[in-house]
């Protein structure tokens, strides 16, 4: 599936590697740290241990994951998750893009079809260092964050029928409106969602709306909702309770609403004994840390159905990512990859 | 512009003709009976009165609007406008559809490019009867609609600007969201519309948000606003309103508000005694009638620029129009034929 593999050699012939890496691939405008970050951490890692001449029991596998992003082809953290079992290879490399290009078709051309299985085939430990892409670090004037998770995650179509009718003559009572749906349902989600705690999180997007034309009511309108919570129960708790309101806000409005689940990733919870090692690594180099949740997903989730794994964080500017102004200070990302170093060195001695 | 014009010659060489007639063209998906009963209407207006060997004092001219619908060629009520001197020529016929072939271009292939200019030239009187395309007549049980005037109309392009973030990572409080603004927008307009009586119309069409991602908050979220009242002031009451609404709805939300009037239609007023004709033909036939306001705009609307002018409705089955299931009975067919027949004959005797 194209995922790079980099490997410094271990004292220990038969240890289990250590792996640390990211992605390289980028949003069409995205940023500069976003996955690359943890790429280039992860090297100069090796490049570190390199430079002191410093050996390790366990290799070091530097990991760049194929197509976290699932910008050109639609399948987000797709390397991973051929990897890891979640997709089947076949699958993965049969999707295209939008001129009809599958991704079989570029890894031949760019000679990226490896011989090697996709599959996991041991580790003692895997590590992701990435910017947080939110405020939360920055907020608080914390240079590192120590990831203990990753929140559950739920797309979902929620499509609104109304009866389409020509704005002028069709009085106000009676119209069956998809807007006045939107409108309630929108305050009402974001209500129970805020109810829910910090961590809880709920995204509206995607809106569209059929006829394109401006004197009639509209048939159809269109959105997508993101929500996530790192508990799997109040995330189901969120969906019951979405799925009631949309039910009571067409019903109060004589619109048909339907409600369809795409992706539905579960919380991911990271090792313990790993998240500890980063404490100490945090602490060792005198930086500043606290435990936190990812909001966003990582290849770090697939990767810890089969080995223990956690991820660091480093504060980004504005908690902006998956835009060109993304930013991150040489100091930061000194910061974070000091602590990859500490965490990496504790596990493969 | 492609307008037809069939005349009935009358009997005194000076008389000015009385205009009957509507419109062709349909929607995409329109029905049958928008725009081409009129110009049936008048066509049998005028073979009843050969049939009769009745002579009227006035020529009696049939009229067919072109591209009233604006769909293929996105002007409303083009031909109407062009020859009321409220769109110039040569803009029209450079009007391009989505293939980019133009008006003029159309109108050469099909030879309908005519040597007579487009512009008023004199008239006793015009009718235009049409279906009502809303509900009043039929839930009233009511056979014809005497139209005194045609609501003004304004439509505007709301555009809300956010900051576009990553929907997991970001917490919900201190995003800027559009979604967030607009739910809230949509209510004070509808509410504070409706506060304004039975004749004031909102609606919310043409939804679409940027960036294409369920899981980035929106960077824009745009809609189009259309808004009606037959009294000028009121419409002008509405839009400041409306304007006060969007501001106070992005100030509490942290984005940006851009509203933009397009298209500005003042209410029109028609000819009150054409409207006693129509009531007196109605009432000659035993028909039920009563005196409405149209929600829509009709070419009738630029013709009553310069020629007295007034229109006849007749229901149609559930209010229903720019559908393929628009419908109406023979006998309300019938109806309204009768009662321009009696208007046109009151008027060209």
């Amino acid at each position: 599936i194209g995922t790079l593999w980099v490997r410094r050699p271990g004292t220990a012939p038969a240890a289990e590697p250590v792996l640390v890496g990211s992605h390289l691939d980028t949003q069409p405008t995205g940023g500069r740290f976003d996955g690359v970050y943890g790429v280039l951490g992860g090297l100069e890692v090796i490049e570190r241990l390199n430079d002191l001449d410093a050996a390790t029991r366990h290799p070091i596998d530097l990991v760049v994951w194929t197509n976290e992003e699932g910008s050109r082809f639609q399948y987000s953290m797709m390397g991973s998750a051929v990897w890891s079992q979640k997709m089947e290879l076949e699958g993965a490399l049969s999707l295209t893009d939008v001129d009809g290009v599958t991704v079989a078709d570029e890894l031949d051309r760019l000679g990226w079809a490896g011989s090697r299985p996709a599959a996991p085939s041991g580790a003692a430990a895997a590590f992701e260092l990435h910017i947080e892409q939110g405020p939360i670090l920055e907020d608080e004037g914390i240079e590192i964050g120590v990831v203990t998770g990753v929140q559950g995650l739920r797309w979902y179509t929620i499509e609104l029928g109304g009866f389409p009718a020509h704005a002028g003559p069709t009085p106000m009572i009676g119209r069956r409106d998809p807007a006045r749906a939107i409108a309630g349902l929108v305050d009402d989600v974001y209500a129970a969602v805020e109810a829910k705690g910090e961590w809880a999180r709920a995204t509206f997007a995607q809106f569209r709306s059929h006829p394109v034309s401006p004197n009639t009511i509209p048939e159809t309108l269109t959105c997508t909702l993101d929500l996530r919570h790192p508990d799997g129960e109040v995330l189901e708790a969120m969906e019951t309770q979405m799925r009631a309101i949309v039910t009571a806000r067409c019903e109060a409005t004589g619109v048909t609403g339907e409600v369809t689940l795409g992706n539905d990733s579960p919380p991911v919870h990271f090792d313990e004994g790993l998240v500890a090692t980063i404490e100490q690594a945090a602490a060792a180099v005198g930086v500043s840390n606290r435990r936190m949740i990812s909001g966003a997903g990582h290849d770090a989730c697939y990767v810890a159905r089969h080995h223990p794994t956690a991820m660091i964080f480093v504060p980004c500017q504005d908690g902006l990512s998956h835009n060109e102004a993304e930013s991150i200070t040489s100091e930061q990302a000194a910061a974070g990859a000091s602590v990859l170093l500490g965490a990496v060195r504790a596990v493969a001695s």
